[in-house]
């Protein structure tokens, strides 16, 4: 039994009077009494078809999103009766012959584009949500987008490696997904945050070029944009330094982005070091799409007679300043702005707005010389309207604070233009509040120079690299660690010590030990990608079966309860506090309502 | 710094004269005092180099593995000395400046394919191992079959779609593997058995063509060809019905045949109806690469004299027998035989020699007529020196027994020929030891007639099949049910109350309301598919990191034990048993050694 011959949205003038078999969902129905037109719907578009109840009484019970089969004839359109907002709206489908393969029950909300509805109910009902034109262009994109990847790797001479997801526990940054043994009780694998070690183990065994779609996971509270799992492209090269790897992404990019929106990028990306990002944009990812710079005023206020700005330099500090604009501000709005940068961790920040007649406007105005206001207006370019915002600080705050504004008054609010830039040159380590050093990337990455990170560990460079993608983190990557005196060095400055080390990660020094080759790589997250193309505001639309900030599936009621013996199997218990409150969780739900 | 421009194996004749830079691992090592060759190894293959350790001194301390990055001269060998087993062996390069990349410890064991080494030593050191040429050959041909899936599926429309891995626990036929919940204390996720029914919620999503490339996992007690987590190739389709599964698959193993193994398939394959593979082969997976068939001798025996036969025949038995041919068995080697039948379950086994004057030898010679004799060589075709089987029993057990037998003697040893077949027609349920239904593939697979099924649940037929390469089960699909009422009924026949469908399954038979369309899919094993095409003895040998049969990683030494803190993270605890077990075990290998 065949159910089609033709895709709805393939029709067109040039099928009049071919008899078709079609098969999709009733899209809309219109019934104007002695005829109903139906827009039926599949995977590749709609057509208008058209019924007599007369000679199909069954039809006048059709409901939207029935799924249906019929056979009819192509006709083209009575003139004026076209309709332009459609494909295939030149013509429409005489029915002969109609066939119900199942019907649908009233819907829990509509599945045109201008119903809003609640992200909770769209997710109970994804296999609903995923048949509205946004989430199924966003699924087929994300098939498009990662066969592009696929393909520009391949014929490069990338294998396509599966490295494995039950692997031992080694706590890097973030918690573990942990999976109890069966066999080994008592013992855990962990779900990989990356396939990291494995593809270097990898280069280790003399594969030289590996690619991977990667399921990762990562058991931290959400936030909007994490999922409990997620996807990452993720390369690794024997025999490379920087160049070959940033060459790679390149090329792929460039690959993705025509294949998903028509767009030609131009290569290579901009690069810009990690402490210019930090200075002059306030973060290290800068978004590139506008310009809106970080200046720096420390020369110009060298000797300012200004006490605030004054006690600052005196203190090792900087000022710098940004242009935000003709943002239009009322006083109140503007001393808000002092507040939100105080409660950024500025000790204050100072406005200036520029008057029509070129004066500044400014509550510290008549603190400052004209030659200083003059040069902070010349440095940004300021013209009338516009508002400059200073900050006084460390240089770090000042500019992460003012980073702040930037983002808040200059960011786009679509993605139309698409900036990728590299930023390079990142620090090995970073100090945590406590004053502990971590690995800026991971304990896997080359620094430029050993003996120097040696020596100034809190100033040292690494090999590592960051794409940006319009103000967000696609993805990183490094140079790896290939001679295991150096990797030994990290753990040291990392204060992980010989006994630990060896716990840890002694399996991987010692391969290390074996003719391991030079290597670098990278990975980039597939739905932050992915959802930057399609404009979509947070990576759940691109992810076909998503779940909440909370880990819960609406759909399928996941995580759930499972049974004792199935616990007692893997040596594993409840803890009694946890059974507790399930028991009264439970007991709760079965009691009979009151009243 | 480039550490390469060109590659090892690439290099000829027509490179004489070029400077090349090479990077490699040294394979082999001849130092001839005044001169060393070493065999430089890289992905594409091996490039012998010559260095004089006059110039460079540290040549000598060269050891087998060290990583090497050498710039030299090709030039062509002298007369006689070319290596004809060398693709690059009518070239040598002259190395003028020599880099030790890293270097490389005394090796656990040689990489070269003569030795012979015990697994579980490939597997702690798998990255050298994968450094041998079999298992570096394995990697790229398994990448080489996934990109013809990929490529197939891709040009056919279909979309690849990635479904969670981490899922609502619902206890199939095996265990599921179980993830603790953080954020919900006391709840689990399950690891996917597959993705059959996120697959079916994309087909009710619209989605109409869906493949992946899925890692799946199966906590069963492992057999020889199983792993916690394996890969299969997993695809679905709406509006479709067997035939456009089967055509599908077929194009897809076309194009993997021909990328893996230079070889053309002929196509459609065989179809063979699950009764008839029972009947004549033995079994639901047969190899055709042999005849050796099982034939029917019921009627033959029709009027037996012989008792034996003729007991089983009025109880309702058959008898049946198979050709196994010359294989000059002695005559306990025969009885031996006999014994194996009844090990397997049968009551007897019945064996006669063709003597080379066409005279029967058999104990049981002188029970049977000579009709009954001359019917049974003439349908077996048996000649000089064949050995015939015969068993009198129940049908299934008497083809199940001389099945063992059929591929005891019959399979060749390597998988020079690819058989492909197809088994359809496998029945919906099939009983337990104890007499209870269970579904023979799963429970979400469509009747061939719904009534049919009701009135005869222990017969009915499935729209079910599987595929089958060489006499082992590559995968299997169905016809899905897109009707929730019989959808309800097979759970139904099952034994699923209403209460237990509606907690496991409710969910789904509410999307199944939705306007679901008939739809269909297949799900085939990569690992085993190209460990036949690699025509490797066990799957492992094509997983570049596989797990022992007891689940563990002896590179990694995975599963481990993990902190306490984690444990009360995620709300669980180790029972009090395992934790002694485990605190005893450790004591015991803390304890210092006596004596």
């Amino acid at each position: 039994m065949s159910f089609r011959d033709t895709h709805a949205g393939e029709l067109g003038s040039a099928d009049a009077g071919r008899t078709v078999q079609l098969a999709g969902w009733a899209d809309r129905i219109r019934d104007q009494g002695g005829v109903i037109f139906i827009d039926l719907r599949d995977a590749s578009g709609v057509i208008q078809v058209v019924i007599d109840p007369a000679e199909h009484p069954a039809a006048v019970d059709l409901r939207r999103e029935f799924c249906l089969s019929a056979i009819g004839t192509v006709t083209i359109r009575p003139a004026g009766s076209e309709n332009l907002d459609l494909k295939t709206g030149s013509v429409e489908v005489a029915i002969s012959d109609l066939t119900v393969l199942s019907t649908a029950k009233a819907l829990p909300f509509q599945l045109d584009e201008r119903t809003d509805v609640d992200e909770l109910v769209r997710l109970k009902y994804r296999y609903l949500d995923m048949r509205r034109p946004r989430v199924a262009a966003n699924i087929r994109a994300r098939s498009v987008g990662v066969a592009a990847m696929r393909s520009t790797l391949s014929d490069a001479g990338f294998l396509e490696i599966e490295t494995p997801t039950l692997i031992r526990s080694t706590p890097e940054g973030a918690r573990d997904v942990l999976v109890p043994s069966r066999l080994q009780q008592g013992d855990f694998y962990a779900l990989p945050q990356s396939p990291q070690l494995f593809k270097q183990l990898l280069m280790i065994g003399g594969i030289e070029r590996y690619y991977q779609i990667a399921r990762c996971y990562r058991d931290e509270d959400f936030r909007s944009d994490r999922q409990l799992e997620f996807t990452q492209l993720d390369i690794e090269g024997s025999f490379w330094g920087r160049e070959e790897v940033l060459a790679t992404l390149e090329s792929v990019m460039v690959e993705v982005v025509r294949a998903v929106r028509g767009v030609e990028l131009s290569t290579p990306f901009p690069r810009i070091p990690f402490q210019e990002a930090i200075d002059r944009y306030g973060r290290d990812k800068p978004d590139t799409r506008f310009a809106m710079t970080i200046e720096d005023f420390t020369d110009l206020f060298a000797s300012a007679g200004f006490k605030a700005f004054a006690g600052v330099l005196e203190a090792g500090g900087v000022i710098r300043g940004l242009n935000a604009g003709p943002l239009g501000l009322s006083r109140s709005a503007l001393d808000g702005l002092v507040d939100d940068a105080k409660e950024a961790g500025a000790s204050g920040l100072v406005w200036l707005v520029v008057e029509e007649d070129g004066a500044i406007r400014s509550p510290v105005a008549k603190f400052l010389s004209d030659e200083e206001m003059a040069g902070m207006v010349s440095t940004l370019s300021a013209s009338s309207g516009d508002h400059i915002l200073v900050v006084a600080d460390r240089a770090r705050v000042a500019s992460e604070v003012l980073g702040r504004f930037r983002v808040r008054f200059g960011t786009p609010e679509h993605h139309d233009e698409l900036e990728f830039v590299w930023v390079i040159d990142f620090p090995v380590f970073e100090e945590t509040d406590s004053g502990d050093l971590v690995a800026s990337h991971h304990p896997f990455t080359a620094p430029a120079d050993v003996e120097d990170m040696a020596a100034n560990p809190r100033t040292a460079v690494a090999q590592a690299y960051d794409l940006v993608l319009n103000g967000l983190e696609l993805g990183s990557g490094s140079v790896r660690i290939h001679d295991p005196d150096t990797q030994q060095k990290i753990f040291e400055i990392l204060g992980i010590g010989a006994d630990e080390a060896e716990e840890r990660f002694g399996w991987f020094v010692e391969a290390l030990r074996y003719g391991t080759p030079p290597h670098a790589g990278f990975a980039v997250g597939i739905a932050r990608l992915m959802s930057i193309l399609q404009d979509e505001p947070n990576i759940r639309e691109v992810i076909p079966f998503p779940k909440t900030q909370t880990g819960i599936d609406p759909l399928t009621g996941s995580p759930s309860a499972v049974d004792d013996d199935q616990l007692v199997e893997l040596g594993i218990d409840l803890r009694p506090e946890v059974r507790a409150e399930r028991m009264a969780r439970e007991a709760e739900s079965a009691a009979p309502e009151v009243g």
